[in-house]
């Protein structure tokens, strides 16, 4: 990705971040799509859809293919990169901070589906105490210290075997199968986690089987990220982000569609909230055309 | 119609109606849809569109097409039928008066498209002071007198023939062409409409040809119809119906979707808040589901 200004960064290719994709697009908007490798995993299992005008009894599967075969028809590319965290610019604009690199946005479009649900219990409370979602970035607060790393997928290998290059002990809990090649300094942990341990800051991680790690940092790898913890100030009510009827939130420049503006979680609401987020934050990036 | 009692009366089979229809069935709500003979003109005239997700440069007629088709495959009848005015029940049901007959409904979804251009300056002043939008609904207050009908569609004739056996002079001003059979009582006007003559009341219609013609009454027939006339105290700010995030009207059971509630006029967002609409209607209609 060139180190250039773009007008629009849409988090999410499912139904609302490609809308919105499609309509900025339209609009001659300089855009960039960030997504997962599969856009939307509950349309993508939904084994029938019957009330999305145009598609009688299709497949989730099917139906998002035609989505991303329309983006792509119009050369919308989607990169599969996750966003770690976005800050707002004294100018006005927005830096956000990507697994390998940083891109500059006039505007942002979140478009992340259905509300995150915290893998662990009460981690709203120890957020910056001690819990982080990106062991990479924050590596250099726990040298010669010990961490555990929760791991949702195989991606946090790597994050893993950094971290035991600057760390005193670093334990590794998989929650997912076949994991590969760990530094020989790591700890693999076979239980599932049950609960923070702390005060004020994390002391530790207890498991299923009732052993407790203690560990100055702990780190949620590879689960859903809250959006309100990308970006800071974000307006959330009841899980959901608030949104006007141009989909703004509380936030200049910053849109919201789909699922994580509220229910229902369905399609063709998602389209209609992309598409309304797609254009006015398209006015909001160039307010002069 | 059989007499008996709707869950959803949707007014208007464009795309936000037919997808509140839609909806509205899975639900397994009795639902009836009163529309136009072509859904959606603006939509059926478009010549090409890109950013209905799934349909990329498709002609408006044939995502119309595919939008009907859809609704047929779920049993879903378009009733080609007009409402004259809808009234609040006691009971907290709605009472449709239609051509031919009167409707019985437990909710209302209004998605009759991008908001109503009167035909005369100054309608809204008038409205109820003599001058009406259904001649054959308001005929014996003009028994003996006289009355000017203004007619967008040959409907208008059959109004015309039967107010001419009711009122001492009846005026006929087509704004279409080809007209057929009108009564001999009938005074035949070929020109356009240019203003109201009135003061509280209305006293007559001035031509663009500069003739004046006294009058008791004056109807415009088959024009849009704007729905706060309909619905009387149904809430508009700037020229559209207001909504909150549940497709919400002010009216308790008045749902509103589409183009009738605001811009961007776009097929998605029309899409989005039929599905929103038709969903929040159906459990108002059966709170207990």
């Amino acid at each position: 990705m060139p180190d250039q200004m773009y007008d629009i960064c849409i988090l999410g290719c499912g139904p609302a971040g490609l809308s919105a994709a499609i309509n900025a697009k339209i609009r001659n908007k300089e855009i960039i799509v960030l997504g997962t490798e599969i856009c939307s995993p509950p349309l993508h299992k939904a084994q029938k859809i019957d009330n999305y005008p145009g598609f009688y009894g299709i497949t989730g599967e099917d139906l998002l293919a035609k989505f991303l075969e329309h983006a792509l028809a119009m050369k919308i590319r989607i990169h599969h990169s996750k966003v770690e965290l976005i800050n707002a610019d004294g100018d006005g604009t927005f830096n956000l901070l990507i697994e390998g690199g940083v891109l500059n946005s006039r505007s942002i479009i979140i478009a992340t589906g259905i509300p995150y649900k915290p893998t662990l219990p009460r981690e709203e409370a120890y957020l910056g105490k001690g819990l982080g979602y990106c062991a990479t970035c924050d590596g250099p607060l726990y040298r010669n210290k010990d961490v555990v790393i929760i791991a949702h997928d195989a991606e946090g290998e790597m994050e893993a075997n950094y971290m035991a290059g600057i760390c005193s002990r670093v334990y590794y809990l998989p929650l997912y199968k076949d994991w590969g090649q760990l530094d020989a300094k790591i700890t693999l942990v076979q239980d599932r986690p049950a609960g923070i341990i702390g005060d004020e800051y994390v002391k530790g991680l207890e498991l299923k089987g009732g052993t407790v790690i203690n560990a100055d940092g702990l780190f949620v790898l590879g689960g859903e990220t809250a959006p309100d913890r990308i970006i800071s100030g974000l307006e959330i009510l009841e899980n959901h982000i608030q949104v006007d009827h141009e989909q703004k939130t509380n936030i200049p420049g910053v849109y919201a569609a789909g699922d994580c503006t509220g229910k229902p979680y369905q399609i063709a609401k998602s389209v209609g909230e992309g598409q309304v987020a797609g254009l006015n934050a398209s006015k909001y990036a160039n307010p002069q055309e």
